[in-house]
């Protein structure tokens, strides 16, 4: 890392669950998929093993419809297809950049909630790929996550960390962060993002409690996600850093951090010659 | 019907499926659900009946979320909750006033796609309620629907009607037109729109290949989506000027002189060709 990263970095930190986003700058691989080490492999409904890998892949490489939420599931998938209505000219989808799976077992409840709720379990395998539509806002967590890094791993970077961040994904914002900023950029970029299918199985992790007590900062700002959405400025990323800057760091000086650290990191992805 | 409408409306009918909107008409109740009279009730994974009615007023009075995307399904259902990093302040949700079910066996294709799959099945029982995320178009469809009369009742209505219109849904019109304006307007609003959850069976109907024969126009106006959805600044505030001079002239001539002012800058703003 210091190698590569050299005396320039002042603002990333790439400890803890950051660690995942110092690969995806070095990789030269079109597709990512990358998930949590306390996840294992789950079962569908039938009760066979899901091949994680080949199912971000699917997605990613089948095209998304956000802009038209299609009441028949995904049309692409076999046995299935467009609705009656579907306009003709959107049924050729668009290009899917971020998959994003789900988990069974632990529910992905922020520490208050996980703490009210200790022994409450995700059970629910729901059988569909969902394209998220176009401007709706979501968690996209780096828990089991597929990407196609050419298009858009440039918007996944740990920007906002908490000054007291811990280990564990519920006592950590930049996961929470950085998914809504990818969000908001493949949303302007027209690309598509999805949800549901593949599904892994996630261990339980530490006691909620204890985080609360430690921090009670385990929720996104409320402030973050009207500004996100918010967003119309053409060169996204460099504009967000700009805007954070002037905005947000007057709420707390956090936001200043995240912004040089936006700002680093795209400076990086040009040092380190990603083709983005 | 006669008795009712008399002699005002030359433009509305209500024969075929339309029949339906004179009811939502005389209707005096908050919440209607309204089934095709193909559909019979369907079973759900367990093999239990659904009770289609007690679910679709269950999805209209629990909230809707429209606009933060939850990747743990419907909060409000009993087992689930917020997805870590969703804005505190979007937890209440918003009031839901349409609930679009969805229907096993027959698949909601299109004439042309029917007639290309004839012997394709929806088997797929999804056991999600799902809000549909804002500004994100969809088919609202009339075959298994329940929504709050009193707050968007008045959305639902047979506006477009092809000029050799059959019997069997697909070869209508006024039913993706309606729920997309329906929609429109649930999203202007502010409001929920729910899918998914309750399923009906859906016995099948004609035959297809005729359908398209007889007129090939069995899917929705290409030109319909995008006006829709485009609905600009322009049609905001021209519709914004009439009002005014409806309403707030009467109160002071001065509001005449706005809207006047309104009118003339929206001409200009054509006449200077700018692209908005």
């Amino acid at each position: 890392m210091d190698q590569i990263l050299g005396s320039t970095t002042t603002a990333i930190s790439f400890s803890g669950h950051s660690c995942w986003y110092f690969g995806y700058l070095v990789s030269h691989k079109k597709y990512i998929v990358s998930i949590d080490d306390d996840c294992i492999l789950a079962r569908d409904d039938q009760g066979n093993l899901i091949d994680v890998v080949a199912q971000h892949i699917s997605n990613l490489i089948q095209p998304a419809t956000p802009f038209f939420f299609n009441t028949l599931y995904d049309p692409y998938r076999n046995g299935s297809d467009f609705v009656r209505g579907y306009p003709f000219r959107l049924r050729s989808g668009v290009n899917c950049v971020l998959s994003c799976g789900l988990w069974l077992n632990l529910a992905d409840y922020g520490a208050p909630t996980q703490a009210v709720k200790p022994d409450e379990r995700n059970h629910c395998y729901i059988d569909v790929i969902l394209t998220v539509p176009t401007r709706a806002m979501m968690l996209v967590s780096g828990i089991n996550i597929g990407f196609n890094r050419e298009a858009m791993g440039l918007a996944l970077f740990p920007g906002l960390r908490l000054s007291r961040e811990g280990k564990i994904r519920w006592e950590t914002m930049e996961d929470i962060w950085c998914g809504m900023c990818a969000k908001v950029v493949c949303d302007h970029l027209g690309l598509g993002v999805k949800s549901f299918l593949p599904y892994v199985w996630r261990g339980d992790s530490g006691d909620a409690l204890e985080s609360v007590k430690r921090d009670g900062k385990g929720e996104a700002d409320e402030e973050v996600v009207p500004f996100l959405t918010a967003i119309t400025a053409k060169d996204c990323m460099s504009k967000i850093a700009v805007i954070v800057r002037e905005r947000l760091a007057l709420l707390d000086p956090v936001f200043n951090k995240a912004a040089d650290a936006m700002e680093e990191w795209l400076k990086l992805w040009e040092i380190v010659g990603s083709d983005v």
